[in-house]
């Protein structure tokens, strides 16, 4: 099982103290990680083959206190394709003069798409292949660039598509907006004024957000299990769809 | 003006001591810098807006042995674009189900192509456009998937086009082969059997390849202006474009 991990904020926000919660959980997910930092329209990747335990560029990551306001991040355990790096989530596309960033926790069985579009997958798993469907379908249905309303319309048609060929956890953001899709697991969570102090559920962290926010920041969170004790978590259901913008639920 | 920095090889090799000496050079260079790193079909990039001698990007690149067969990096100089994340070279996209990477330096003037295909700027830079046009038009003058020769063909019919409009200094590769295109100033350099001890042309740095090769190896380096003292560099000339394959040339 894999591990997700989705940051939306409406002010940059590093995000190490989740993904030092997420990396704890690296012992059974050897296979490699990977992270993506939207800045604007900017985009970093820091993906490894190495577990997140071990990698530098995962030491890199939660020593480097970079801001974003998209975050995605992946903890692998192969279940499809070899452990090589351009089987490592999240991966990137870009679209509309953007870039687009997708990782998926499951396993689609039997999902062979038509892909007559200009995306193809570079590596073997079938995440990349959905992802690949998705950015294909998205360009078709809009003959210009959408609002993040009209996309969200469409990635809800095009959702229980992939939802049927098994499990389908999902984190996509093309630095406006954070979609997720439930399956089976994802649960997210929103931090804002009034802060609190959270500790993290698998180690002995904790961060008194209040000291380091403002009273207008406002944050989501999503993961595959909460990350953090004595926060309110919202589990989602299978085949729920939801987007977040500047850190708060938008639809 | 940037710096810029590839390489091509039989076998995965290093390039930190390359890296090294380029990042020496960031001093006037501190508009950020972006280094691609081919893994096979993989890529890792990493990018960072801060300049290459203070970025803790840098740091961890300089001392993390990455293993590539083919790798572009670029020291930024903004004249064009304001300094952003997304104005960081090398740029990538996927055409074919293969990784593109493409670095630039110099300066296109009233180059405004029409790009009505699959690729589109992120960022605001004279570069990215060229390089979106450059993918367009691969996408275009091929059904299938070409092979390299039939690539570096094309590649020669498109090259002038961007020449005509100013410096075009460029480095290309999609994780099978180098090509480089000279405009005003691109030097390369093979390394091959039998090895020597090389240094650093600006830091008090040497290398001594005979330890760390095999006789079978073969690298071949491309840079602005040579990096080291005592090896045989060949400036390019203005308009000329090589391909480099498993450390060798091939056209």
């Amino acid at each position: 099982m894999c591990e997700l991990l989705g940051m939306n904020a409406n002010t940059p926000t590093d995000v190490c103290f989740s993904f030092t919660g997420l990396a704890t959980r690296a012992d059974e997910h050897k296979d490699g990680f990977g992270i993506a930092f939207f800045e604007d329209r900017g985009l970093r990747l820091f993906v490894d083959h190495h577990g997140a335990r071990v990698s530098p560029v995962a030491q890199l990551v939660k020593g480097y206190p970079i801001r974003s306001d998209n975050v995605i991040a992946h903890i692998r355990k192969a279940t499809q394709g070899r452990v090589a790096l351009e089987n490592t989530h999240p991966f990137v596309r870009e679209l509309w003069g953007r870039y687009w960033v997708f990782a998926h926790n499951g396993d689609l069985k039997g999902f062979v798409p038509r892909l007559h579009g200009a995306f193809r997958p570079v590596g073997d798993t079938d995440s990349e292949q959905a992802f690949c469907w998705l950015m294909q379908e998205l360009a078709k249905a809009h003959a210009g660039v959408p609002s993040i309303d009209e996309l969200t319309v469409t990635l809800r048609e095009l959702m229980p598509e992939l939802h049927t060929h098994g499990t389908f956890n999902m984190l996509l953001s093309n630095g406006q907006a954070l979609w997720a899709h439930a399956s089976t697991k994802l649960q997210w969570l929103q931090r804002c004024h009034p802060f609190r102090r959270a500790t993290l559920a698998d180690e002995d962290v904790s961060v008194d957000f209040a000291a380091h926010t403002q009273p207008t920041d406002r944050v989501i969170v999503v993961a595959t299990e909460p990350l953090t004790e004595g926060e309110d978590w919202t589990p989602m259901d299978p085949g729920e769809m939801r987007v977040f913008v500047d850190g708060a639920r938008a639809g």
